[in-house]
């Protein structure tokens, strides 16, 4: 008989951080949660969920199973040419959504939203701290008041959101048949202007 | 004693008349249901569903309490000004849910849509075939080809939907403290490049 039980560095170790890390954010809500308090719950070193995840975003990825892991595309997009920056996201998020993993993920975590209070309050202090933080950082004018320029990346956010929400769980044909190709060409201007322009 | 049951022309008939579509619609979904079939099971006459709601998407909207009645803001966009009919549309369908009754019913419906295949399923054709057709035949350019067009009203709708996802039911703060005048003034052009331009 093997015996049962956490080994550290094993996968038992990790899959302990996440539930103590879920338990922590449903608790805590996004902002309020530390790693230092994932670690004492999962009974962990904190270096071991540093050494794991990283960082609280990427901890957090992985709890809400956060499609398309939108920060590792923000990256992709802040590196290329900036006149194209609106037409990539576009193209990036929903490529990762289209497959049947990333299309299943993104029903789940908006189930999860619209019917659970904890999941709604994490996602969105997710959305402004993280994936609003860091557009802002990389395309806004340095002229942009915070507010407003806050404002235009959760703008460009709920048109890919929307989009998605028609797309994947509301189904309707005619956002269920468009190509790729149509909704980067179509949308990439709308989010330049938010975020860029 | 009053006695109950069934008055024709009473509030009682409008009642059993939309029991009577929920029940179709749900069955059917928005395409297949006929006026004549809801009359048939309200036990009515056809000429009486006529009078109380002159149409089906009328029927729907009473029936799925669609907030903001988007047809009638529909007509009130179109007749304005062509140049700002993105800026009337943002500032009517916000300002109508922007109210604590309109706001409740967003939620119900959203919920209901992301919760039930049936809701869903209705709410999709409702769109496609009264709301898209409307925007489309209002303010396309006559070249334009069906389906391009169709997604463009689309995403147009994807856009504003997004907002109301994200300040109504995720509740993220930049986006629940913005303004109707910065939503409109931002998000009005992309608005009108989907649909005019």
């Amino acid at each position: 008989m093997t015996p049962r039980g956490r080994r550290p560095g094993g996968a038992d170790t990790r899959s302990v951080i996440v539930e103590a890390a879920r338990v922590e954010f449903a608790a805590q809500g996004y902002d309020a949660t530390s790693l230092r308090a994932v670690a004492r719950r999962a009974e962990v070193d904190p270096a071991l969920v540093h050494h794991y995840f990283g960082g609280k975003s990427a901890l957090f990825t992985t709890v809400m199973d956060v499609p398309g892991s939108p920060l590792g595309l923000i990256g992709a997009v802040i590196e290329g040419p900036r006149e194209q920056a609106g037409e990539r996201l576009v193209h990036g998020l929903i490529g990762s959504w289209d497959t049947a993993d990333g299309q299943q993920r993104f029903q789940a975590l908006l189930r999860a939203a619209v019917t659970h209070d904890d999941a709604k309050r994490m996602l969105g202090d997710f959305l402004t701290r993280e994936v609003f933080v860091k557009l802002v950082a990389a395309f806004a004018p340095p002229n942009c008041q915070r507010t407003d320029c806050e404002l235009r990346a959760s703008l460009a956010a709920a048109q890919v959101v929307g989009i998605a929400l028609m797309r994947y769980i509301i189904e309707v044909p005619v956002m269920v048949e468009a190509r790729q190709e149509d909704l980067a060409r179509l949308v990439g201007p709308s989010i330049q202007r938010y975020l860029v322009d």
